[in-house]
């Protein structure tokens, strides 16, 4: 498959863990494997049928007896766990972690890991905190695919000090798997999610959460009609629960004040509505046309219509 | 092309007048044409340039210099501008209606337009209210498409004394487009919609709106990092916004009063990340999975991961 590129000659690192093996997790592990990227996978999780699933799929080179083993010797490790489990999992691997070991993570909130992070790791150990931004609504390492961050961006969030070669070989490995690399603070980058990822998020909840108890609509109703727009909110609502949930615990400020800034602008909307201020409705509804242009030329998105689900659905036009 | 199935042996009326040959009307001419559903298809539209640019599709058998013109001997007229245009449109038409004409419509809105309608039309002519829920975030004769109804739902809002057989032949003509067709009151399907389609538009508009009004992420930053879930909104927020904008103030009560249910219930939503309760946010997040799967069950939406965009856009996995 050349949708990926050519491997590299020459593996970035020897020894790769990756503990927890998820959507994303085991995408890492497929796209490190296609492209030659660690001589050796070596995967761990807290949850036996997940490993035993991995066995299966034949995605890692080893599958590590404990957390505590998983580590030993390894170069670089990944958590891609949900990001509440970080802390308990660096209390568990800090002890035999190898001397300049890179602990890194795919966490989508940056901020609350490194501190959950950063006190429990030993001095030696280089922390390069990473959020690829990318996924899909599927969970488990079933869902995984080598693809996933193809096109996609890697934010890296390395705190002052951090060793630049150690930046450096994060950022070759994301680069392997077709992502471009940014790298800014913490703090802005939980800002950025919190608008681009975790309030859409929220809101996805909330608006499948509200169909679900309106008594006057039945389930069935909402279901059926769908199609009006709502569907496409439910697709994001069906992402892991555990990981949302940490996500929102963990980056409660930042989503905090867009969530404020949303409310603030619904309300307005909902006045112009009120009022019949139809001039006002026409200017918003203009405006937002651009954004989405941006995004489809810059590749993030398709211009299909319907994201192109009427093409496979429906057998074309 | 085998996915409409085999056109009808006969003719469900024989001149057919489409007054908007936007994304909805061009592809009732498309579909209506492909299914042999009308002898002659007659198109009219405000607009000069749709109407030279539906003549260059050749999408239409007629192109009716005028209003009035175009609904003469017509069985059966379809109301396709934004309902916005509905009572003017009447206005200009209703001296011209054939006696017992029907008289139909696809708008999102049905008590208003029920209201702008019947008073303008003579007593003679039959109306049949109907809502095809099909769409695209795209505008114009150029985007419709004849398979834009199929395995979609059509709904019919006939008032109590409407003629059987008119309500027929409009269920006859949705069900040749690939519809299935469902009856309800006007006013339970403004209560319906605006939760499974209005609300969740003004959301999307909302949201992006927000986005690009956010003084600390730049719009830069929203593009790129959109493959968070903010892309997701964006689709629906690319809608036509002179449709939209008489959608809401065309269904204001049943908009305010669904927009009232979500905020309340994103107010209870913000006040348990506040108060850091995951275990209710865990419940939420679990429980909007099911309607998911409920919709991906129905056939109305692709159980393909990322709507199936990184089939296309990645190549695979």
């Amino acid at each position: 498959m050349a949708d990926l590129g050519r491997p590299l000659d020459k593996p970035i690192v020897e020894r790769l863990t990756l503990i927890g093996l998820g959507l994303i997790g085991s995408s890492v592990a497929r796209a490190a494997r296609r492209m030659n990227a660690a001589s050796k996978i070596i995967a761990a999780d807290a949850d036996p049928n997940v490993l035993r699933r991995v066995g299966e799929l034949k995605i890692a080179d080893e599958i590590a007896p404990s957390l505590a083993a998983s580590v030993r010797d390894s170069d670089l490790v990944i958590l891609c766990a949900p990001v509440g489990a970080n802390a308990a999992i660096a209390g568990e691997i800090a002890a035999h972690l190898k001397e300049s070991a890179i602990v890194t993570d795919v966490g989508s909130v940056k901020s609350a890991v490194i501190a959950a992070l950063q006190p429990r790791l030993p001095a030696h150990v280089r922390l390069v905190p990473a959020h690829p931004v990318a996924g899909t609504e599927y969970s488990g390492p079933d869902s995984g695919f080598a693809t996933l961050f193809r096109r996609r961006w890697c934010i890296l969030t390395p705190p002052e000090d951090t060793d630049a070669d150690a930046i450096a070989c994060v950022k070759a490995l994301w680069e392997s798997f077709g992502s471009q690399v940014e790298v800014m603070s913490a703090q802005h980058h939980d800002l950025v999610l919190a608008m681009t990822s975790h309030v859409p998020h929220l809101i996805a909840y909330n608006i499948v959460g509200t169909a679900a108890d309106l008594e006057e609509v039945t389930s069935a109703e909402v279901i059926k009609f769908s199609a009006g727009g709502f569907r496409d909110f439910t697709r994001i609502a069906a992402s892991d629960p555990t990981m949302w949930r940490d996500v929102f615990l963990n980056n409660k400020d930042a989503v905090l004040e867009v969530l404020g800034r949303f409310t603030e602008d619904l309300a307005a909307l909902q006045r112009m509505i009120r009022w019949g201020e139809g001039d006002k409705l026409f200017e918003l509804f203009t405006r937002t046309r651009a954004i989405r242009r941006g995004i489809i030329e810059q590749g993030q998105e398709t211009a299909a219509p319907d994201f192109g689900r009427q093409a496979t659905e429906n057998g074309g036009g």
